[in-house]
């Protein structure tokens, strides 16, 4: 490992060295068929991931510029958009979508708390929604939202089921094909970043369309984007070696080998991994006296939101665990200075977050807190073990 | 050099060692105070190289994004934008405004020429244009803009001047201070990629704008686009530890190490070779019986479109060429088949351009044409060195 620090904010994660080399390997001009290969393989890995019968789109670019892609394809300007948000990524699609004249409703969750499927159905008796938000994973809280529940109200109401999966593909279940309790009622469109649990440099934004989702691009005459309108990109994504827009070389090369790993490992071991990862990594920073902000009920497996015991200097704290090598993020909003970040997802091992739970603790100890180090690496052990 | 072929395609061009570095450095967070600095910096060369007292984007995307953001901040729907187009990229500013509901009009040179600026001014007399795109070299033609004819003309009828620097930034001068026959009359608005002359891998959109072109976002209560919308990215670029969407990391890392080498390079050097660069391929070229596409006054230093001499094979040259680790890149539209173009510009270096003449003497001869290497390299070299 390459590496002389652990990334371990809720993304960028770690980049292994695999992936470094893929990235810096020789540029080849973007329509060269070998080029072209490595980045239609990328696309079919992508496909196979979210096992959609549609289409998968990958442009330089961002989560948001992703979040951008999946409303403007789905939604027209004046049509109705239900944003159920669990922190501060979910409330983003709320600016975003007001930006085109689409009419945004939202269902904003307390942080910690997860929406329930009462209130959503209550809002879609309303009538009218041409599709809904939910973000799989919220970075701001650590909230996972509740898939199994919420789909089949969003689809009974005939709405449009839009995924932001950007702390959550390629770490949990997002299969497009998958029906929830109703042969029509499916994800309709997914959407990542490549610096999330794929373990890839920032760069890239991933939008995965299902059949309903690209009719309702097909029945607009136009959407409000040009680089983001998906008719632009689907001759390239389906034929590389065609040219749209310059795609960014190098990051596909990176994310290729992402793709790879993350196929190499599979799905349902990566996504167990994960599950265990992240109630591990909560059971032994609880031996310090820290809470996560979301019950583990609601908790992800990607990220968590820590509140930090009482009276503990956030800044004195990062600072010097980051001087130890592990860097972790602040929080967001009302809990900046009360809790910290930390992302445990994609290629990040077993054995950095042993080394991380130590270097806590010994931060801890030296900000004159108690700190059991050992107990602690034992419960994360013990619990990544047997999850 | 890393690299086992010369990439001479009109972008990407041949990226050096010390890109494929810095591009593959230990990934970062996004708000880590030295990424700030290295972002931070790389803005700030932007910024010299434009020479601008305005602000400077850089993000995720492509030149096409670029253009793209340069339109949606200083036109309005409903609004009138006049394209001087010298091509296929000229052209593409087209369809993009008008899926925006922008009025747009195009002046459309035939491929090879200019527009002359008695066209613009006569266009322009109809008087209601918000702006005038420009594209400073179209990658499709080879064919450079006249700027100090375009500008006064433009500026005179009170419309922003927006120039597409993406096949010509660091290999031309674009002084957004520079004043064209008036105190006023300046570049408003110049845009680029990172895959050009600046030698970046490709990735990331570039865009820089000057006080007027940032008082007409002002002006504007919201603009259709949100990863697009400058005054969302306005706070990161003036302090990059902000954050609105995550940067991509690895890219912003190579981009500051190509700036940092243009300006050591220094500007007016760098221009200055670029001129001779693509005076004398052209020179090296028609030995061979090719012609350039573009007369020598209107020839761009960063890329060339060349004519076969008749009945040459296109796919055949190519593949030959290719397979001697030479990549050259097929012309556009009707000059598809009947022409190639050849990108001079970024790192790209005199023995790379000696080695490629040679190559592609040998590959005429093999396919049964005359060819005077020694000719065609002396004249290279007599041009090279005397420009």
């Amino acid at each position: 490992m390459r590496n002389k620090e652990m990334l371990l904010v809720p993304g960028p994660t770690p980049v292994v060295d695999e992936i470094y080399d893929a990235l810096s390997s020789e540029t080849m001009g973007h329509t060269d068929p070998r080029f072209a290969k490595i980045f239609k393989n990328s696309i079919e890995l992508s496909k196979q991931m979210y096992n959609t019968d549609g289409e998968v789109f990958i442009i330089a670019g961002s989560g948001t510029l992703a979040m951008e892609m999946a409303i403007i394809n789905t939604v027209a300007p004046g049509e109705k958009l239900l944003v159920v948000s669990h922190g501060y990524f979910g409330d983003r699609f709320i600016p975003l979508a007001k930006v085109f004249g689409i009419q945004v409703e939202a269902l904003q969750a307390e942080w910690g708390q997860q929406i329930s499927k009462e209130l959503v159905e209550e809002k879609l008796a309303e009538g009218g929604f041409k599709a809904v938000t939910v973000t799989h994973v919220d970075t701001s809280t650590g909230v996972m939202a509740n898939v199994e529940d919420l789909l089949p109200v969003v689809k009974k109401a005939g709405a449009l089921f839009i995924l932001d999966g950007v702390c959550a593909s390629a770490a949990l279940e997002e299969d497009m094909q998958k029906t929830y309790g109703h042969p029509d009622y499916k994800i309709d469109v997914v959407l990542t970043g490549s610096q999330k649990a794929i373990g890839v440099p920032p760069g890239l934004g991933i939008v995965a369309f299902g059949p309903k989702a690209l009719a309702a691009r097909e029945a607009m005459p136009s959407v409000m984007g040009y680089y983001t309108d998906i008719k632009n990109w689907l001759p390239v994504m389906n034929e590389p070696v065609k040219y749209f827009a310059t795609p960014p070389v190098n990051m596909i090369y990176a994310f290729n080998k992402g793709m790879e790993m993350v196929m190499a490992e599979g799905l349902d071991t990566r996504y167990r991994r994960h599950l265990a990862l992240g109630r591990a990594v909560r059971a032994g920073l609880k031996v310090y006296g820290m809470k996560p902000l979301a019950a583990e009920d609601v908790a992800a497996p990607t990220l968590s939101c820590i509140i930090y015991p009482e009276g503990l200097n956030d800044a004195e704290f990062r600072s010097k665990l980051a001087s130890k090598g592990v860097v972790v993020a602040g929080a967001l909003a009302a809990l900046a200075g009360k809790a910290f970040r930390i992302g445990h997802m994609g290629n990040a091992t077993e054995e950095m977050f042993i080394k991380a739970l130590e270097l806590v603790g010994r931060t801890l100890q030296e900000m004159g807190y108690e700190a059991n180090i050992d107990a602690a690496v034992d419960e994360f052990k013990g619990i990544y073990h047997s999850a």
